[in-house]
């Protein structure tokens, strides 16, 4: 009977299992994610990312093989959901990734990690698990939905952003609305999207400052979504009030290139940092919890 | 930056964090117990096993003083809630507790546990992690409120018991119709109880077979509840229909003592064995998932 060591941690209190598999030795069956995932009977966590160098996964290799800017990505980050699906991307889920490799000394400085959504950039931003990921450009979509929060009045959307997952964000009128919503059933959206949607409700609440909530697809309300942390200052974004530099003294201007978003969830705090060539940067923290040690036989690994 | 050492377990998928504290070293805080049990940002259960030997932590050695059953106890169940509160006794945490003491070689055969809710003796029914608890006796109280789950018909209590944390038992019809109960939120019981109580909804489904459901008392819906599950076993057979020895064949009697029931709860399965001195023994697993390692810069202990 052997052992396997993972790994807990979370981004804005969207956790992860950590399963180290540095040369592609684990094939992790859908029962095998369910389980770890179980906040009863295994570990506990919203997913679980394998780590494994692009090298040693034939999926990662094909992968790198299509995209162009993956030249320089080592690592591969196979990130499961807690059902056992397969997903693209994770934007909270990548800063914990970022942590392992980093506490574990196989990367630093800046690097690229391969996903299933594209390659993504990573810088670390401070000594204490603070993040900057390259998230990509997001792409409007040019229709306006209706929205119910479950025994709620219907609202307008904001904006309908890929990011690239696809959301629907929507303005409440303030912070305690926010706190009134009834998130404990999935939101109506007329019409759906195709492939279903992330909503996020948003509570401006300053010049560059939201709070909001979140109900994930297939998931329901979560404390953090990183890719809806983006959607929802990129429609706030779109939508505020815009100041002509030209009209300000220039000593006072603020600077708009980037523009920087704060960012509440009901997890913690991130920044949005949006640039004037439409890329997307999420700052975030990861934090490392435990390391773990499961028998092979309680995992029924090979 | 020390580490410390931690397992976490479960008995029929009520989950637990264990703290491996023999010399009673760590004073655990209200808020490091809550940080341990948060499902996001912690290891994640519903709550904390601290193991601690009788005679290296003071609470321990005044509960045994007062406790004349409690001379052959070795070691101290410090069990807290996951909101940092204290707890008594917990059925199914204390099967995790011996089955860590006996994974770590710390005891063999027959042996007692010192809890806040007095000593019990256990007992390893099998090599995988089967454990049988003698429970105490119930106290049956003399007064039947009504109970209306949210949403539905109101119904007399079965029996209200302690054992020694109260519950209240209901029967409903059948499966079909525990299914269907919405538990999400806390039944009314009218009257309540004084400290509150557990509610348990029961289904028969054989002579001596039921399944349950249980809220618990400020905690919601669990997968499982120990004393609730003997509580539940204990009125069924309060109000099972007798049939005296005498005029059955000898050789056909169902054996009356011990009377075994069969709970089925929505984590698993136990049995419960009532003698006819009133004494209840609690059968069930209990699973150790993984052993932990946490900075204790982390957990901010000392």
């Amino acid at each position: 009977m052997t052992s396997i060591r993972l790994l807990k941690g979370h981004g804005t209190g969207n956790d992860f299992v950590i399963v180290p598999d540095h040369d592609g030795a684990l094939d992790l069956s859908e029962e095998q994610v369910r389980l770890l995932c179980d906040r009863h009977r295994g570990i506990g966590g919203d997913g679980v990312l394998r780590v494994v160098r692009v090298g040693a996964d034939a999926e990662a290799r094909a992968l790198a093989a299509l995209d162009p800017g993956a030249a320089e990505a080592q690592w591969f980050m196979d990130y499961r959901n807690a059902d056992g699906s397969i997903a693209e991307m994770c934007g909270n889920g990548i800063r914990v990734f970022a942590q392992y490799l980093a506490s574990a000394g196989l990367v630093g400085g800046q690097f690229d990690v391969l996903t299933r959504g594209g390659t993504r950039a990573l810088l670390a931003a401070g000594p204490a698990g603070e993040w900057i990921v390259a998230m990509g450009q997001a792409s409007r979509l040019p229709f306006i939905p209706a929205v119910t929060a479950h025994g709620g009045a219907t609202a307008s959307a904001l904006s309908v952003l890929e990011i690239p997952n696809p959301h629907v964000v929507i303005k409440v009128v303030d912070e305690a609305a926010l706190e009134a919503l009834d998130l404990t059933v999935a939101p109506s959206v007329r019409p759906p999207l195709p492939h279903g949607q992330n909503v996020e409700f948003v509570a401006i609440t300053g010049p560059r400052a939201l709070t909001m909530r979140v109900h994930e697809r297939g998931v329901g309300e979560t404390l953090s979504c990183g890719t809806g942390i983006c959607a929802a200052a990129i429609a706030a974004s779109d939508h505020a009030p815009k100041v002509s530099p030209s009209t300000w003294p220039s000593v006072l201007s603020p600077s708009s290139d980037p523009e920087l978003w704060t960012v509440t969830v009901p997890g913690g705090v991130c920044t949005v940092e949006l640039r004037s060539d439409g890329e997307v940067l999420l700052h975030g923290p990861a934090v490392l919890v435990a390391e773990l040690t499961v028998s092979s036989e309680w995992l029924g690994a090979a």
